[in-house]
């Protein structure tokens, strides 16, 4: 890891019991405040997958942070994945099991067939949005080249359900 | 207006009587997942700011998208605006008035005082959001030196409301 990344690293906070008692939260916000510790990361997330992309796709909110960057550093478009309910004209919907209950993503048919697409979100944690925002780039016709996050959590297991991960850090 | 942006702006969907009848929702999305018609905005958007701003701060969940490609075209860092409960450690809170109803809004506490600041949206409508996010940032000791938007909704009056507003397109 180079000097920029480990200045970057350094600026994830970990706060204890947040958001249930046990659990270490990976707040990166002190990270992204950080304009070179920003593009240090931005950077590294695109390296792996430089030239193999055509557009960026982003989960719902904390994935359009880091996608929106992205995109930008690559110099490509940007796919955003929302929230059911959040957008007039859903092209595909995809549903998924959370701990308690179940989630729906949905997105436009902004993907033109065959279009390879670069997922990003902030932490990998068990996958599962990641898993479903996969089947949703699938459904509109996109092909996903691999998935960029900034934080893996490995005790998680995300990776097994993922496939093609990188990731800048681990905890 | 040029060519680029002009182009950028075809690609704006209008979907009439979306959220509601009689309303005419501008869809930002075929935009979005253009690279060169995404580029062309973000540069447009910073372009009025260029070197008055430290850091970028963009409100959940529309704004990150931009938030985080301007705060990368610009070289400088990204404070995401949450609404309330999402963050572990919100350092100022504001509630602002909505149709029906109030909403909350928060941040980390990841702005130096002095630090200067430019929000950033997609949509400028009547500004409320705007001019919470505003005050937020005044609370953490930040000074906003403008707000940059993707569309400005003219009708709606957000100008007159949140003050320094430049817009890369009107409706």
């Amino acid at each position: 890891m180079n000097e920029a990344l480990a200045r970057a690293e350094s600026l994830i906070r970990t706060i204890p019991d947040y958001p249930e008692p046990g659990i270490l939260f990976r707040d990166i916000t002190p990270l992204l405040a950080d304009g070179a510790a920003l593009t240090a990361v931005i950077d590294a997330m695109i390296e792996p997958f430089a030239g193999t992309f055509d557009v960026v796709a982003g989960v719902e909110a904390r994935g359009f942070l880091l996608a929106g960057a992205v995109a930008m550093r690559a110099d490509v478009g940007l796919v955003p994945i929302r929230k059911a309910g959040k957008l007039p004209r859903p092209a595909a919907s995809v549903d998924y099991a959370l701990e308690y209950g179940t989630a729906t993503i949905e997105a436009h048919d902004d993907i033109a067939d065959g279009t390879r697409v670069l997922l990003v979100d902030d932490v990998l944690a068990t996958g599962g949005t990641l898993v479903a925002a996969h089947e949703l780039v699938g459904a509109l016709g996109g092909v996903v080249v691999g998935t960029a996050v900034l934080m893996e959590l490995e005790a998680l297991g995300g990776r097994a359900a993922v496939g093609d991960v990188c990731s800048v850090f681990t905890a």
